[in-house]
């Protein structure tokens, strides 16, 4: 609970966004780890905010809209810009909460953390939790409607930022909700090796599927081939391959999917999207996760072959996955028995430390990282 | 049933498209009205075809792709290419029906017609059919399980082009099925005077849509006031606009959608999905049926929005009225009460005269029609 005064004030570390980045590839430059800051291992007197200790951070592909000023059109309702260091904050609500969020805002993205200390009913000094919380070494979450509370800790707790956390929720709503997939379905996943496109790849080969995946990057040559490797032989994939050395991603294609795709998992947009589309079979689906390939133009892609759902009487839907939250219970059920079974891998790359978290988050664009990319704050 | 020898052999006119329309606008000259063609008004020996009048046919913006020599990738099971009069034709099979399909070909399609001969148990002299027929005053019809026998002819005849035929049924499914719409949902119908959009637009005010349908046309500004005349005071939509006067799509839409759009229905394609997508409201859903915008251009135009199907979760679906047929009972008996309770009407641009055929067809694709485009070859 909330105590008195007299606490302690330690330092804390925090990622901070120094300005916009509009448009292009964000760059490690972009953010500042600012060393200055403290904070008091409290709750204000008042608040039912909870105190966390951050312990694992996770990068996500979204993160990209938060650094622009101007959300996406239709994404305001979910997507809020980071508040860069150059920007002066002015909140209208002066009620505790608000006073809380007064000052430098660091990056806030999904994570896993410690509580040391609830205003919050729900939440005590020991809890793990996962959910929204901020780039740094402790936060005042004041949003604790997105935490959830850790209640399995018998699996390393790094997964509740990957494979027991969104990821995971947003791999389970898109593939089995949205994809209906049924056994002897062709699927075909685009950057399949992230932290969503594995967990798919398995859900879908413990459905009895045919599954291929495709991984790509713009880094060196030897990731890429640890990627595909991975696809295949780590997470059971059928097939995988390399869209940076297929010079025609339609012939890829027609030679993974001799009788055509099923079900695509879509994670990159734009020109993969449309090499798909004419490859769909009649009543596909195309569950839209995300189109990372398209975070950092100035203006999407184009996608030309829309036609195709016509003649193919092809589906497409957009996943969030907010939308599936109610399911995470059975969800956990599931996931956490085909891990004790043995029967579902999860493989995380790992930064270690606040100060390696800019390059981290950045290497997602560049697809430096060899599945789902996390950081290390502190590991208890 | 199929006569033996010593019938009539009577002039016989077609329509026949001179040579595949491999880009561009078609135009009236890739077409000819050949008059030298004969045809005995009987079904050959051993035959289970049947022998038709023609009376009315049916100008459908998908005849665009049967202009081409390649089908579009995907569609091959759907469009097959119109035989030009330069064609060698070639049939492997042999067989009595295969036979008659040798010689000169004239334009397939929707028609309405009647059986003066059979050879089809299902099928008698007097019977009047709609289904796929030829573009000619007499046709001997081989696949029979495209036809429909018409029961209800106590009303206009020439609805089994449109409003009772396959537009009909192509506005049931694609509003029905895909989009479920539910009372006091915001609909938007591009094209929306076609042959499907206006019972599409009737449709969804019957099920207490708001409704807003746009039409356009690279002709006479006189038509244009016509088409959004006709979609407010004959239809009883909420709203119409004329696509060409505005600079912005993006902005028109969102005068007439100030909350979003819950469905659409897509006739058109190109910039006027890429409009409508960051319109979409959350859940909202999207039956493609045609991109008749598309269908002249050498390579369609790119769709850049898709990333709006992830923040509003908007699933988009192709429709194909094959997928329908076995509603068409369900179908024609509600359509025929609307009809006659006259909650629902249907405006024809008539064509006279196999001559006026060209000139109609190519009037699709430059928004010449207002309404269902025929042409009348008989009226009985």
């Amino acid at each position: 609970m909330a105590s008195g005064c007299g606490v302690e004030e330690v330092s804390n570390k925090q990622v901070i966004l120094k300005d916009y980045v509009l448009s292009g590839f964000p760059k490690e430059s972009d953010m500042d780890v600012n060393t200055s800051s403290t904070i008091k291992l409290m709750v204000p007197e008042g608040s039912n905010a909870v105190l966390v200790k951050n312990l694992y951070l996770s990068c996500d592909p979204y993160m990209r809209h938060c650094m622009k000023k101007q959300p996406i059109p239709g994404s305001e309702t979910y997507i809020e810009s980071f508040k860069p260091g150059s920007d002066d904050m002015n909140y209208e609500e002066f009620d505790v909460n608000a006073k809380i969020l007064m000052g430098e805002k660091p990056i806030t993205g999904n994570g896993v953390a410690k509580v040391l200390d609830s205003g919050h009913p729900n939440f005590k000094k020991g809890d793990l939790i996962w959910g929204m919380t901020g780039w740094e070494e402790y936060s005042l979450i004041t949003a604790t409607h997105t935490l959830f509370k850790i209640q399995h800790t018998d699996v390393p707790l790094s997964y509740y930022t990957g494979l027991l956390g969104m990821p995971g929720m947003t791999a389970y709503g898109g593939f089995y909700e949205v994809c209906s997939p049924k056994k002897g379905e062709h699927v075909f996943i685009s950057a399949a090796s992230g932290a969503v496109g594995q967990i798919v790849g398995q859900f879908a080969k413990l459905s009895g599927c045919y599954v291929v995946g495709s991984a790509g990057s713009k880094e060196k040559a030897s990731l890429l081939i640890m990627r595909v490797d991975l696809l295949k032989n780590k997470f059971g994939f059928d097939e995988a391959f390399n869209y940076k050395e297929e010079p025609d991603l339609n012939a890829a294609l027609k030679r993974y999917f001799l009788e055509g795709i099923d079900i695509y998992f879509e994670n990159v947009g734009g020109k993969m999207l449309d090499a798909v589309l004419p490859n769909m079979r009649v009543r596909g689906r195309i569950a839209v996760c995300g189109m990372i390939s398209q975070y950092n133009l100035d203006k999407p892609e184009g996608v030309h072959n829309l036609m195709a759902l016509v003649w193919k009487r092809v589906r497409i839907e957009g996943i969030l996955v907010f939308d599936y939250f109610h399911l995470y219970p059975k969800f956990l059920e599931l996931v956490l028995f085909y891990l004790k079974e043995g029967k579902i891998t999860y493989v995380e790359d790992v930064a270690e430390g606040l100060e390696s978290a800019p390059a981290a988050l950045i290497g997602l664009y560049t697809g430096r990282n060899v599945g789902k990319q996390l950081v290390v704050v502190a590991r208890e």
